[in-house]
């Protein structure tokens, strides 16, 4: 990721780079990809225009930042959820369950990341899409192999991969913290539906 | 809705407002409704802005027709389902196909439906989340009844009726008609995937 961005590698540029993130993340949520200059990004973090092209060449090369960082952090989180959980049940209600909670926490950032897609440049897109097809094949081959061992009965495990992501993207518009659910609670509900979604046994 | 347009009413007034709704759809979905000018959807409608106010307000007007019509279809649909059905198993299968072959049809306009909200009036804010409280009671309350007459076992009605929602409007995000599946194809499995998360009975 680094020949995407300029700049030096001084804790005082780190800084200042993660604040513009953060900034991004703000107007991009209000205003969307289009509807946002990178003068609106400057002004919310304190800096002028010029300086933000310091650090970034632009606001497509911000929005792509914050894709990867988003998208690299969800495929960890899946993979550790299937690394650690024992059985297909086990690893199945934590990654539903991490998915969901990470999901509703970062909602505001979880929308920019899958919703705006369509604004990245083509190579940037295809990018985002190699990782959002690992994340996908991580969840499918889990379901799979959970039909394969007899602890899940679906007749499409990649439809039903489909849509247990589904739930937890769509988190990212509806979630808001001043709801009656917490993260944790929507998690544990979520895990229980997965669960009954892929027929597994003990449900 | 007639006070939020203008016009005469001859049929080639209601003509020239039905290419300026497709018009507008297309680059709200593109581009974003923040990232949409007035000029863009008069260009995209092959009019001059000046005609567009002849017709609407203001782009904010057009969101909200197209943001009203379409969360009126929905409701109409979600009833219509739940109308016809005879047991709460044939009533959840048949909102829940018909809500997703819904999105998948139209997912260019579910789109703007269900991710501009944020960029309405507040009075267009408060009408359309009326219409949302009622799809969402609907289907609230059809699991509801399922659960009180035996047919579903839910430890959470609520939340299972946001989750079968979600499954249906993430279609928005993500299908596309070059797909391997149709929308006939998703409304059954998801139909199915419904009654799964409820705990009908006979699945």
């Amino acid at each position: 990721m680094t020949e995407t961005m300029y700049g030096a590698n001084t804790p005082r540029a780190e800084a200042t780079r993660a604040r513009l993130v953060e900034a991004a993340i703000a107007a991009f949520a209000e205003k969307g990809f289009h509807g946002t200059t990178t003068r609106d990004i400057a002004a919310a973090a304190g800096m002028s225009p010029a300086a933000l092209y310091v650090h970034h060449r632009s606001k497509e090369d911000l929005l792509y930042l914050i894709s990867r960082a988003g998208h690299e952090r969800t495929l960890t989180l899946v993979r550790n959820a299937i690394a650690v959980g024992g059985t297909p049940v086990e690893k199945l209600r934590l990654v539903v369950y991490d998915f969901a909670v990470h999901h509703a926490n970062r909602h505001t950032e979880s929308r920019i990341v899958n919703y705006e897609l369509a604004a990245l440049s083509p190579d940037h897109r295809t990018d985002i899409r190699g990782i959002r097809q690992q994340i996908e094949a991580e969840v499918r081959g889990l379901v799979e192999s959970g039909v394969a061992s007899g602890d899940f009965d679906s007749a499409d495990p990649r439809m039903a991969a489909v849509a247990l992501l589904s739930l937890g993207i769509d988190l990212g518009r509806w979630y808001r913290e001043e709801g009656a659910w917490k993260p944790e609670d929507i998690g544990e509900r979520y895990a229980d539906m997965a669960l009954r979604i892929v027929g597994a046994q003990q449900v």
